[in-house]
């Protein structure tokens, strides 16, 4: 039984006020992949150009992600997207987006990966994602998928479709505001379970992060931090830490599910320092326990009732 | 030994999207005794003119508000605000302000209130918070202080010197940056711990609150409502539970801290569910340890390290 992951590999270029990055590597898949394999191995469902480096895939192998699932499309080039911060951290601009492999992806699922227990879809054209599910044989038992305003913008009928056949939705505030055309977060997890899935996660940036499940709420706070370097790629690494926590303990109760949004949570915090997937690709073990008693420190009080 | 209020009385006209609100009772003072009275008993230091409803003074009174520190000024008229806020509930338009009493304020305490063991100073002129705390004979054992953006736009020195006198001071985030000149609140809150208070909660709004201490931080959510009906004094009521819980326990702690910032926010989030100070009004102990509970159930985690 297995964690299947699907998203972009790419080459970035990311301007922030701190600093300016070359050409580096990026991409949602890439992200979770890095983020995922510190809990649990991954099967690789993504496309890459004959300029994508083959020590990045090397180096992901070397992590116990397989990349059977992984194409190569040698006469093409990579998924290319450059963007630029505001002050805020929070909004961006893109500043080119070239999307070449990405254009006429077909992803196809590998025979080994039909053992596939937990399915993570990265954020990518919802009839991609939703190609994965329909390759599945035996129903993953939990899919979670991510997505953005973009698709909402142009596809939203297909977007609506992918999100009917998923157990866990990941968007940001204004997202979920946006899919659900009500303001007021609580009313707009409501409508969005109403589409599909059981579970939702708002993500709210520095603010936090929230788990609705029926008439449940658990909320998860970002660790306050000196300086946010490069936001890029911390949703797709809290995605990451989300899955590869469930897939690792397989247990999908609403517990749980608390427990692997601190997880992704405290992955993220730890993405945000460098620029890229530096900081994902220093930390181990030790570093990640140590973020996550932060958390414990940072939410944990006692209470008498009055 | 005593809690010790200072804070404004008034009248608010308050619009949302929701509604209008009638002329009603409001003000940070009014607030805080409302709130706070439901954890101990408040010595009341504040102005009001002739027009003040003789039965809101009662309604105080009859929950252990004393009232002698409350001057009634016969032949003036009570401080009047009224605004309007913007879809977010974040943002607000002042459309009329009448000082009235407030213009010419001079705090008096009485002899009875000179057993002050905490002390909250409300919103208001610095200069007067200043001179409650200088006319104490000793000094109390916490002082907190809520202040705001305008003082440090029209009387930041006069603010300063203010903050130095205080223990803990209360800011929302975008205040924390103006006082600082940093945009991080993590450095924001390391500057403003050098000009005096050993401890800021940093308010957030819909996004919860941070309490600081030495390099120690702890994150208090806010409850996600379905709908904010109106802000107003949701501020001062998170600080008149702050403050009510420390005087009632007597421990000032950082530990304790977390707890009082959390029934802080547990007493805000009723505040805003109905105009004004009216669901304060309403509720009781039981209300307050059901809601203490959600926010329990809101951050409580499992975390079995990696």
């Amino acid at each position: 039984m297995s964690l299947v992951v699907v998203g972009s590999m790419a080459f970035d270029a990311i301007e922030t006020p701190f600093g300016k990055s070359d050409k580096i590597i990026g991409g949602a898949g890439t992200y979770i992949a890095w983020c995922a394999s510190n809990f649990t191995s991954v099967k690789q469902i993504s496309v890459v150009g004959g300029d994508f480096p083959q020590e990045e895939l090397d180096a992901l192998t070397s992590r116990k992600v397989n990349l059977e699932g992984v194409q190569i499309k040698k006469d093409e080039k990579t998924f290319f997207w450059s963007g630029r911060y505001h002050m805020d951290m929070n909004s961006r601009d893109t500043l080119d987006t070239q999307l070449n492999v990405l254009e006429n992806f077909q992803p196809v699922v590998p025979e080994s990966y039909q053992d596939c227990e937990f399915l993570m879809l990265g954020n990518l054209v919802p009839a991609v994602q939703r190609s994965v599910i329909e390759q599945l044989k035996t129903r993953p038992k939990l899919i979670v998928m991510d997505t953005m305003n973009f698709w909402m913008e142009i596809a939203m009928d297909d977007l609506k479709q992918t999100i009917s056949m998923v157990d866990v939705l990941l968007v940001n505030d204004s997202e979920a505001r946006q899919l659900s055309g009500e303001y007021s977060l609580v009313k707009a997890a409501a409508a969005i379970m109403k589409m599909g899935p059981k579970y939702l996660i708002i993500k709210k940036g520095e603010h936090g992060a929230l788990l609705f499940h029926q008439n449940k709420v658990f909320f998860a706070p970002a660790l306050p931090l000196e300086e946010v370097f490069d936001p890029t790629g911390a949703g797709d690494t809290f995605a990451g830490g989300f899955i590869g926590h469930i897939a690792r303990t397989k247990d999908i109760s609403f517990e749980n599910m608390k427990t692997a949004i601190i997880i992704g949570s405290a992955m993220a915090s730890y993405c945000v320092e460098k620029f890229g997937t530096e900081r994902l690709r220093e930390i181990g073990k030790a570093d990640i326990d140590e973020r996550l008693s932060q958390f414990v420190q940072l939410v944990n009080f006692d209470i008498d009732l009055v």
